[in-house]
């Protein structure tokens, strides 16, 4: 008789988002008059950029006459799409990062849920804490991560790095080595940044130890203060122990277009074997190469007029977080985030995550995200994102501002 | 020290395309006059229907205005499209397959690369031999399969179930009892399929022995033959013993859009745990749904419009592959598919595949693919493909009838 893969039977279910919505629901039922806004979204709202668009249709037209169709695609990505990205991503801000060194995929999501599979079983990893729940959960269903404690919501065998207001939210270096180090900057939900100091620590830490440093910088484009890196290839000494994963998503409203790119030095190496060669090797077997039309897309994203109307929308996401960070901070909230990130992170001080999450549905008919749904050192805060509408943000945030002066069921 | 996963080096190299490619180049550079037919490709020439574009473009014009774009997509698929296959693939066929049993993803490679994830380490896997590399590679990479030996081209712990003439094709129950049985049907390379009867012994088989059988249906549109089952679920029993792969590449033409999709039954069980939540949490952490505008170009392949063009493309591969099959057999070869497959199978007689390979290329300056690239009890055969235009595929299947007449070169 079969056996299936026990370690999924492991994984606690996850029902953060859909309690989230079951609440709403109940809520809204209830009070079919109030208007509820929803700040706890991930997703962009604003449609694809003209550029985009016109990129879209030039490129299904191509698809649709014999002399330019494009059957399978290269495994690792049109060399149009890789060049372009080593060139403005990289090149421009003076990293040593070459377009084969850039793998094109469908999502940062795929190749981050994916990256585990060319390590050892026993690798150890390390996690901020908070963080994106897909890079435990990608290593609990491969076996690495021991067991689960449903008290602590800890798994036995993962090295947690808290990032909290104590510690401004930079992980110290932790006591045990780590393998694997997973970190996600500007990260989400904290929407806190390391600078270039910050971040060479890391990246000396890890060459020493011999660890590799899987960076997800999906919120890039956010960046705003002059010394937050880019890309982790600006610290000296990341070609040889960081892998870099990137996103079209936040940046251009691809969420649902999918395309990411994911980059591996080929110094980076365990011996004499360059990481470089078991990723190609995990792309040929297991992925067909990104979508033709989607390629087009990603380089539009490049072009003048493009990368223009992205950063506006960009600029337009960014706006909404700074007047929650603002006004929350006014009112005498303490908030993070907001400055490098679409996300703005509270302290709901007396309460848990969850119950600032029914007070704010209730006397507010403001919806967010409860902290603890990211990690144990997620209670205690709170989600907010700039993904809505510029009215919504503001309204949202009057009625925030008001519940804090009348202390609206306190 | 971190450490990878040993499992890639044990992995041969894959040589088969970059080897061919090279002979053609050298060849083709040594006689720059001679004009040489490409047959030995597997991917589609002829583009994208209007249909489909069409779907695309209005799916594109969608996404740029802020009332119909579309955001992350369900991680299953989105509806439409699901409702329309479970319709249109499995209800009029008579087969019991619900649309929330159907899993959209970015294609057939994918999904074949990663059903094993959801198994356990130990899981003992059968192949057909020759058969498509992506079954077994994958689980060479997961550690399933034991040991290589170059000389036989098999892994020690894999069961190769021989597919030739002398079986007419039809794969023979397994002496030793495998966990995960892949089949391939219509068979790449071969060409050839297994009758409603055939199959049958199979499902029974699985219920019996508690096997799971992978049904790797991507060559479905070309099957003609009325005993021939277009879905595994016509087969009673396969409810609880099977999974099923199918792939928009080889019936729309859609190997760069990248679309397919798997079934997984509920019925289909390890004890009391249904594989359908396992392969659910699987789409759920590492993978982020199908773009929004591929679901729609899919959808588009379904409607009358949509489905009487792609048909026609199909009829045209297919007219393709009877002309090789009924050229060769004139002339004494001895062929194999091309009813059921755009795929034509030929002996290779006193001639290994790679000096049959040589000698079309010298004598016919014509390419395809040797078989023993796709296994071991490929040897001695030769795969033509019916994915050139009509003219070439003529003049190639007339140089080798030459080529037989004349004896050139022997």
């Amino acid at each position: 008789m079969f056996k299936i893969n026990e370690n999924y039977q492991k994984l606690p279910g996850s029902y953060l988002f859909s309690t989230i919505a079951k609440k709403v629901a109940a809520y809204q039922q209830a009070h079919p008059d109030k208007k509820i806004i929803r700040l706890g979204i991930g997703d962009v709202t604003l449609p694809l950029v003209p550029a985009v668009i016109q990129a879209i249709h030039k490129a299904a037209d191509e698809m649709g006459q014999a002399e330019t169709f494009h059957g399978y695609a290269p495994d690792l990505g049109y060399s149009f799409l890789r060049e372009t990205i080593a060139e403005n991503d990289y090149k421009k801000l003076g990293c040593d990062i070459e377009a084969d060194e850039i793998f094109v995929s469908d999502g940062a999501k795929s190749d981050c849920g994916n990256i585990q599979e060319i390590f050892s079983e026993d690798s150890r990893i390390a996690v901020c804490d908070p963080v994106y729940p897909v890079y435990v959960d990608s290593n609990v269903m491969a076996g690495r991560t021991g067991e689960y404690d449903a008290e602590s919501g800890t798994w036995s065998n993962v090295i947690y790095m808290p990032c909290t207001a104590e510690n401004g939210f930079v992980p110290e270096l932790p006591k045990e080595t780590p393998d694997l180090i997973y970190l996600c900057v500007p990260n989400n939900p904290t929407g806190t940044a390391l600078t270039r100091d910050q971040l060479k620590v890391w990246v000396d830490y890890a060459n020493r130890e011999g660890a590799v440093i899987l960076y997800d910088a999906a919120y890039e484009a956010y960046i705003s203060d002059e010394d937050v890196p880019h890309t982790i290839y600006e610290i000296e000494g990341a070609r040889t122990c960081a892998i870099e994963f990137r996103s079209f998503s936040k940046k251009a409203g691809f969420t649902g277009v999918r395309l990411g790119f994911t980059v591996v030095p080929k110094d980076l190496k365990c011996k004499d074997v360059p990481l470089h060669a078991l990723w190609a090797r995990r792309h040929g077997t297991k992925f067909n190469g990104a979508p033709y039309i989607e390629q087009r897309a990603g380089e539009a994203v490049y072009s003048e007029e493009g990368n223009r109307q992205v950063m506006e929308q960009v600029a337009y996401y960014k706006r909404n977080a700074r007047v929650i960070y603002d006004g929350l901070k006014e009112a005498g909230y303490t908030v993070f985030g907001g400055v490098n990130s679409p996300y703005v992170w509270l302290k709901t001080e007396e309460m848990t995550s969850w119950e600032f999450f029914d007070y704010l549905l209730e006397y507010a008919n403001v919806v967010g995200t409860p902290g603890s749904g990211f990690g144990p050192s997620g209670e205690g805060y709170f989600r907010l994102t700039g993904f809505g509408t510029y009215e919504n943000t503001v309204e949202a945030v009057e009625r925030l501002k008001a519940l804090r002066k009348t202390g609206g069921g306190r």
